[in-house]
């Protein structure tokens, strides 16, 4: 069963954070956490892992190993797949005619069945009880609706499971507010923020599919493609939207969502 | 240019070699590594690192690294990808209707966009004077004829690049040689690596196509869909096979072959 869906950042602001909006953002991350904690199985969506052009990604391994931290900023963990449910999802969306590849690494079972994590993960992983999960790659190159039907298909395989999943969109949003910034300033960023932030609340998520390529090309987010996927799955299994929280305390903006059944 | 080609196998033995049969294999690989001195790029094919069911990849972040030995061997060390390289290798082989993917990881560029290595790629990179490369990864249940397609596209790619680049097949043989091995015993593991290394010695690569499912099943090896790669780059540009060798020191088979252009 799909227990619920949360939008969370992985900017390590979160971490440590320092002013006030930043600090309302890790609560709300915490009590996502807390919330979740009676679900036995994650699924997560990540823009920072596996990036294939046209292919979404589904990891198969046994194991999935902090590696990648950013800017210094390390979270150690090791963490299990839930395998079944990996197998469940691949399965499915292939047959649904997704464009999915199944992701071994090194060996197909046992100790040398792992794969790496980065802070796409590890951020959002930290907030969150431990539990096997199921790792997703999006990809940008796949049509917008294959994405949202992706979504569905998620949606449905995590309702006939038996356990209980939480599913975990790590996003964060535009990249370039800040003009001494690594991407500089533009002010789409704030503009893509300000509607996603928007659509979310008003609960209007199905007008993500009219946000112009220009905006997006222009705000440089890692979200778009992974909030539609989550589009997708709320459009399967309806939600009641519990709380949201946004900050910019450096160059990209985070935002967090908290998803719960009726 | 493809200036030349070589199965080079992946076991630690290779690293330390005890008995007389894996020193020549181990003096071998070495000698593959000289020849190939003036070489100015891989294209490493390996089975150890991302292992899709139906779908090659082409690994396109800027940095490889050392990430996961076998059995406690750790092979330190820090490679860069030919992105230019391995942007016309997964353009033609996508243009071809070949199915494959690019796998960036993390970022799509600078420091943050790496991809771990492990012993399937370090052992045999071992031996190589370091040099930019090309990661591809092979899949068991791509056709067989879409592999042998793949070699051909490969060389093709390579005859066009402006740089000298040496194509290089990661591959152990049988891994049923040992009943106290951790895949126990079985006669296929002999016979399947007595039928490489004879097909290879006797000029007889075609002849891969006709080996039963069977045998290649039982004989558990991590050779053959890499060696089909091999056969369609060497249809496309004919070599000379100047050296083999031969070994199993413990449970599984590993062979070397180089091939240069007469």
């Amino acid at each position: 069963m799909l227990s619920g869906v949360a939008m969370m950042p992985h900017g390590n602001d979160v971490l440590d954070p320092k002013d006030k909006k930043t600090k309302k953002l890790a609560e709300t991350l915490k009590e996502i956490g807390r919330t979740f904690s009676g679900a036995e199985a994650y699924v997560l969506v990540s823009p920072h892992n596996v990036r294939m052009s046209d292919h979404l990604g589904i990891i198969m391994t046994e194991h999935l190993v902090s590696w990648l931290g950013f800017a210094g900023v390390e979270l150690p963990g090791e963490y299990d797949t839930d395998r079944e449910l990996a197998g469940r999802i691949y399965e499915k969306a292939k047959a649904k005619g997704i464009p999915v590849v199944d992701i071994n690494f090194a060996a197909l079972s046992g100790e040398y069945s792992r794969f790496p994590l980065t802070w796409g993960e590890l951020i959002p992983l930290h907030f969150l009880e431990k539990r096997p999960l199921v790792l997703v790659t999006p990809a940008r190159k796949v049509p917008r609706e294959t994405l949202v039907r992706f979504g569905e298909v998620l949606a449905e395989v995590l309702e006939d499971y038996e356990k209980k999943v939480a599913l975990i969109i790590s996003a964060d949003h535009g990249h370039a507010h800040d003009p001494n910034g690594p991407y500089g300033y533009a002010p789409e960023s704030k503009e893509y923020d300000e509607l996603i932030m928007g659509l979310i609340r008003e609960d209007r998520l199905e007008e993500l599919l009219n946000i112009d390529d220009e905006l997006i090309r222009k705000a440089l987010p890692d979200s778009y493609w992974q909030l539609l996927i989550m589009l997708g799955s709320l459009r399967k299994v309806p939600m009641e939207l519990k709380i949201t929280a946004y900050a910019c305390p450096s160059y990209f903006g985070m935002g967090a969502a908290l998803y719960v059944r009726p």
